[in-house]
């Protein structure tokens, strides 16, 4: 990882511990719910790995490799971490997930408020809802507080609602996938690009962009090389979620497979096996194990699948190339993005 | 009504019919979720009584009486609504209620796409979930996007996202109330006080005053009569939801008590009747029929309680009859926020 962003990493952890000792003070004024919202946002924002809030930092310094770092990168950091908050716990709603981070997901520990109830599910989704919403609020707050000029600040405002608009509907895609058999290439990379791409890429790029005095035209540049390395990302993360190990990944090997996550890799396989092929059964059958996983894995490479996808990357990574060689910002910028691509393409945690 | 009020209203139904009729230009360009989502919010935006929108320019004029509305009001009016969409749609989620505005709710909409689906009903609250959010996320770009100077536009976006935290927080005090039997006068004042207070009364009069000018003073005085306002609206309505007939409520009269919303009437009654009192299991039971409804609009009478809620409106009346008198605000702006708290008062509907 380039020192760019393990250094942003680390500051944008700091910005949000303080924002949240220091009080979140809209959050704590309103009892009890306020003061109960807090520590389990505090809890569970410090779980994360805050790649989108240090990207605000990382894109100042692809301007300005040497200067210091005004304040409002750290504001914003912490504004997209909050959002992140947000996404997942109504994610974990929507999912059914009960761990999230290590720990019982929002939902899941408002439920276990009212666990001797008969509605304690529908109480925990509801909680849950809410907490959401208020981190979403609390986030575009920070956004509109920012210490920029005001015409800054309501310009980043309406970047950043536009874009969580988006992120939201294509989310709505995300969980129609989790519900139909037959999805198409554009329908995939649609929410690779939105959900992955532009919200965890381009939206802090974007905002670290403008805060650095970036123009309009580069801001506009990044947002689409974080389109490109959004995708990396994402292919590079389905494909561990295939071929990972448990101990890598976090979860069990193969379990993409079993739940039939719409990956790239599937849509790939799928359209090159005929319809009755028997790998195809394998996909969201609960009950397959690790020799059919295995099965699959051996088909993904014997059919050419997995060398297709990765000239896929190849391309993304050549266009990103392209982009920041047009960007003109300094050596060592051009250094930490494509540093960036490369680790997207090559991580295996 | 007064007809700043009802000018206003009219006004604002007309600005978001615009809005959604140029596109909402963020939610067309996603397809297929995006054109979806705008015609269910257009469906949906347009069946609203437009109150808080409405409240927008209604303030606007309190200021300025004579002279003409500017576009900001409208605009942050269609954002008022598009905030309404954003919490009625996960209200009704958390509420399980499938008819909104005379429709099926939004999440059951999506819910039917999907009805030969088991997890139909997952499908349809995560979509909702969703579709909430993206209206939540297109009133804050509404707003940090009003024809105003960029220094206002942000304090209003500030403003707006602080209020809706606090909306949250009541919301999820609103649930808890849901779950429990117990809840004390201060809870239930809390929620009237932020959800309909704060929220449909403080936050349009704050927007629209500060659009005309208002010193922050004067912001933060209307703010208070907007919590006055909304405990004297809120009362009345669940006054109306004890007593009222099916055709004015729109409900089955008496639903209230069946569903034990724990009102003030309820908090009050129950200081008031000893612990064993037949009258407290007509509360939160299903199958009371008209005969034990009427025993306890009879009790509520007989034990004094109306008239000591009726004393606490006069109360609230009189706080904001002084408030309104030190606003220094023209004549006719003073008539039109006492005809509006008597409007509260008064409403039958």
């Amino acid at each position: 990882m380039h020192p760019f962003l393990t250094e942003s990493i680390q500051s944008v952890r700091h910005c949000l511990q303080e924002y949240l000792a220091t009080g979140a003070p809209t959050l704590l004024t309103l009892e009890p719910w306020g003061p109960d919202l807090h520590k389990r946002l505090s809890e569970y924002a410090e779980r994360g790995k805050m790649v989108r809030g240090a990207l605000v930092t990382f894109a100042y310094r692809l301007f300005d490799p040497d200067g210091s770092v005004p304040p409002a990168c750290c504001e914003a950091g912490v504004a997209m971490e909050l959002l992140q908050s947000f996404l997942l716990i109504h994610d974990d709603i929507m999912d059914q997930d009960d761990l999230r981070r290590g720990v019982p997901a929002v939902h899941s520990q408002y439920r276990e408020l009212m666990k001797s109830h008969p509605g304690a599910k529908q109480y925990g989704l509801s909680m849950g809802i809410c907490g959401g919403d208020v981190a979403a609020f609390l986030a575009m707050e920070r956004i509109a507080t920012l210490s920029v000029p005001p015409e800054l600040r309501s310009e980043l405002s309406a970047l950043v609602a536009r874009e969580v608009v988006s992120v939201g509907l294509a989310q709505m895609q995300d969980v129609h996938h989790g519900y139909v058999s037959e999805v198409d290439r554009e329908a995939i990379l649609k929410v690779y690009t939105y959900k992955t791409g532009r919200y965890t890429f381009s939206l802090p790029l974007m905002v670290g962009a403008r805060i650095a005095g970036a123009s309009l035209q580069q801001a506009s540049a990044l947002a689409r090389i974080g389109e490109h390395l959004g995708r990396i990302f994402q292919i590079r993360d389905d494909q561990l979620g295939i071929f990972g190990r448990s101990e890598e990944i976090g979860k069990p090997a193969g379990s993409d497979i079993r739940e039939d996550k719409k990956t790239i890799f599937r849509e790939e396989l799928f359209r090159t096996l005929p319809q009755n092929h028997v790998v195809r059964s394998y996909f969201g059958s609960p009950l397959a194990g690790e020799a059919e996983m295995e099965i699959v894995r051996q088909e993904i490479i014997r059919t050419g699948v997995l060398d297709r996808i990765n000239d896929l990357v190849a391309e993304e990574e050549q266009r990103v190339n392209t982009l920041v060689g047009e960007l003109e910002i300094p050596p060592e910028g051009v250094a930490a993005l494509n540093a960036l691509a490369l680790y997207n393409d090559t991580r295996r945690t």
